[in-house]
């Protein structure tokens, strides 16, 4: 069972904004793509298009605070904990360190709930059991 | 029937980057908004999901040249002239302009090709007559 | 004096996701948007270049909460109220409904903190005159 | 000197529309993150803010031509060949593939000029030596 996982990733020109800095809405972009890079990890994948019905989940709420500010290149390690599981939904922590640095620039959450999708309408289902049994709350 | 069409719409924050002008994948988002408000204003619709099967218009080629860099809060007329028009293509010609200035800032070119998506597939078809009917060739 | 604003705007193409919804991220532009747009319905702009040194008002935190997914061509009224003001923060808060509709699709908040910015290096200062005394906390 | 180079990403949910492929867009932003990742891999930067007066690279021209549709979670290969160099201007030519696989996806070219940036305002300039004595035109 997984609890935890660390993407790292460069801050691109795109991501940037007139101010200098990577824009705010570019971090739940970087706390999405840690989450589903966890997911790979498990052997699984976020979007089962070939389930029926799909199986897709979908943002209940989610937050960021800003620190420090990330730049052009940086080089950035998003560490995703696992920080709360029900039986439909899970709750991501995430802290972005510039890669090998020790002081925090931004942290997040996200709370995602496993939907069905049936043309277009997403219900709250159960966590299938091949993710169930391979992700774990974080003891820290 | 129509050939022309102007979109007009101001340059975001979030649309630019750290050189302080609209980065230039952004014109292309632009195009697109132009081509299906000019969808709209025909009283139609660029992806009509209750068609069985499904109708959407991918891009098969598009480009953009740069000649003034357009800035945050710039207020910009998209403007749209159909170029081309075959049994189952169009091309979309763009200049794009600050509103009430003559220069031209960015000029573009945009081909979709109608297909019909099954199950994630693509294939080229026939443009529906409401909207062959309706999309005239620009005699500019 | 100000304390609401509502910035209305359609959802394109290039914001909805494979799961065939706005992606989550696009809220936080959607809020910006609405943000910027208050602050020119006072005649002010967010971001003042010719200020010496440059003022800017990067996010500190920011947060949203998802009830009814947005779609494609989607008319939103995003209404923004002023939360908060403090004498170097404010505190937005953000309602997406669709346009003419009472059900509230997403709430969202955002605190920014006036900086000044000098090669880059950003330091918390007061609200200029010029914006704190056209904005007002909403008493609701 | 170097004349191509390849960057293997990722294709990312956020970067996915509702047709379910990646957004005709974000190619650009790829072949944008190959050319960066081609100029530090000669052990420099694209954006040299400490220079006085500041270098950028603008786009003047680019064009992107769709074959096959990359997906969610598509490792991608994006092949880089420097096409043409002149005394201010670079003309970069990109193959996009699936990781492994001999078909290509998409093509595109992007060229970009050298120029000084002073308060906002771009002016060609020559390319600098160190840029210049290490890019070389792929014989291909």
């Amino acid at each position: 069972m997984a609890s935890e996982f660390t993407l790292t990733r460069r801050v691109e020109f795109s991501e940037t904004d007139m101010a200098g800095i990577m824009h705010f809405s570019n971090y739940y972009r970087f706390m999405e793509g840690a989450e589903h890079a966890f997911i790979r990890s498990l052997g699984l994948t976020i979007f089962e298009k070939t389930a029926a019905p799909a199986i897709g989940w979908p943002r209940v709420a989610c937050s960021c605070e800003y620190k420090r500010p990330l730049k052009f290149e940086d080089l950035v390690d998003i560490h995703l904990t696992v920080a709360k599981k029900t039986e439909k939904a899970i709750t991501y922590s995430f802290a972005f360190r510039k890669s090998g640095e020790p002081e925090i620039c931004a942290t997040g959450s996200v709370t995602v709930v496993c939907c069905t999708i049936r043309e277009g309408r997403m219900q709250a289902t159960f966590i299938p059991k091949e993710f169930a049994e391979k992700i774990d709350v974080h003891p820290g």
